[in-house]
């Protein structure tokens, strides 16, 4: 589910999605109206292919969504939680008549990560998202850390630099997203560019300039653009320490559009692992690229099976 | 265990030490001589006591012992383990015929906590051990959270200053450890003692201050002493903040020494929690101090039941 759209497949248990379709999440005011669509196009999408009896349940990835009670409230972007404890897993299991479980989109990531993706074989990793913020999904021993009270897992809120730090939306400052997200990427972007007047870059000619616009720099060999990847990959090789230290685990897997920046990224991260990581941990944690949104697929249905990720993510959550 | 000596005891399900002794650990230069006379003097209380068909296993508390395995290498203070990996539980197996656990002291303190004390109702919470260095045993959805090699929770390493920081014992800087042990917290006396020659203080008077000294110094209302604990507890509330955003634990429970010092330590740490916390945990995590080394023992075992924390903790591991 995402402000815009709630996208939806039925999907099967090696990842493959055979039937997709959507509904307009802003164009709903009310819960009960939104439920009552997504439930009628579920079923009706289940009912023309035959499917009545092959449909184990029903998982969904929801922004802000407590996995505890199946509830949501106060989704950035979604009117109709604004202020109101909305039952969704409880409605749609109603309407549905089919078991439904949710969680928040980087619990749904690390869940799909595991049961299709690069943790296939693993019992304790994190999953980081970057995106316009940067969440994250823990896995400790094969279970979600979800804490007490289901909202386990702001690692986007660990904060990377306690003197002056950059603002951050949630009103703090020096939080890891104000520096690691696709927004903060360009954030850097802009302030390498006013701290150096002296330097040329490619990047002076944007006028707004995104996290893309500094990949694709860096790609034609900007080096401004390729400073701006280093920085941001010693911040989050350096946060990515502490997590260390917390969970212990096997991989930390990189999810999101960020993610894309590929070695840009992922060299000067390994590289503050290696230098600022406690002994005992040494070399034990692999930085994995996520796998899910994979673009060597070679099946049949080719088009059903693109920007899968958070589809996948989400229905994981039915086979538990 | 500890570097001197190996408290043992015979403890029922109530967290009551019935018979308790002790061999000294750092007389044994070869694991298999600690491993037999540390069996035989288990199996002789046992005899002794008729409590041949009652024991369900030994739990251990090792320094730097690994759960998963049951192994312990490197531990500090003890020569026999140093580079060599003992396989700890197998061989007291063996020995006793008994079922055996190992964790490390931190890890052990939060199963005790589980078992007998503060957190006998919670599924997640994080013990903080405040003593000569900083542990934590954290639990998410009752499990202990001990990664893919068995050392997670280092929570004692995780970087609080990142510029500047205090050299660690552990090579790196900026540790909380450093910041919020009872070395620590003497060293914070020290400097600032050093960097404000123009305050008075009783702590002048020593030539070597403990934080043991600090905390009498506070009791007695040396105004120095007070912004040390202010100091320490800030830093301390900082670091849970980001905790919290890892594991939404329902407790954090301070152990060990420095807990002692009350709400020298407790008011900074809770208002430093209220003042840096992301809304979404606001007043949703207690501090707390634990009970196991419980002063109101008011049982017939008096003596025995003295500074029992440490062998409650192993204990519990028993139960599992």
């Amino acid at each position: 589910m995402g402000g815009t759209n709630t996208d939806f497949g039925i999907v099967d248990k090696e990842g493959e999605i055979w039937f997709r379709s959507s509904i307009e999440t802003s164009s709903y005011t009310k819960a009960k109206d939104y439920v009552n669509d997504l439930g009628n196009t579920i079923k009706d999408l289940i009912k023309k292919n035959n499917l009545k009896d092959n449909i184990k349940g029903i998982g969904m990835g929801v922004p802000n969504g407590n996995m505890n009670d199946g509830t949501v409230k106060d989704a950035a972007n979604i009117p109709w939680t604004k202020g109101v404890l909305v039952h969704l897993t409880e409605m749609l299991e109603k309407k549905t008549g089919l078991p439904c479980k949710l969680t928040n989109d980087a619990n749904a990531a690390a869940m799909g990560e595991m049961a299709y993706g690069v943790a296939k074989e693993l019992k304790d990793f994190i999953v980081i998202t970057l995106g316009t913020g940067v969440g994250s999904g823990i896995v400790s021993n094969g279970q979600l850390v979800v804490g007490h009270d289901g909202f386990a897992g702001e690692l986007g809120h660990v904060r990377v630099i306690r003197e002056n730090g950059r603002l951050c939306g949630c009103g703090r400052t020096g939080c890891l997203e104000t520096y690691a997200s696709a927004t903060g990427v360009a954030r850097t972007a802009r302030e390498c560019l006013e701290i150096h007047p002296e330097r040329e870059s490619v990047l002076r000619k944007y006028c707004k300039i995104t996290s893309k616009d500094v990949y694709e720099a860096a790609k034609a060999g900007d080096e401004l653009a390729i400073d701006v990847f280093n920085f941001t990959g010693r911040i989050l090789g350096e946060a990515f320490c502490d997590f260390i230290a917390f969970s212990s685990p096997k991989a930390i897997i990189l999810f999101g559009g960020l993610a894309k920046a590929g070695d840009f990224l992922l060299k000067p991260l390994k590289k503050a692992i290696d230098d600022n990581i406690l002994f005992v941990y040494k070399g034990k944690t692999e930085v994995i690229i996520s796998s899910l949104n994979d673009d060597n697929y070679k099946g049949k249905n080719k088009d059903i099976n693109k920007d899968k990720a958070a589809i996948l993510g989400a229905s994981a959550l039915a086979w538990e």
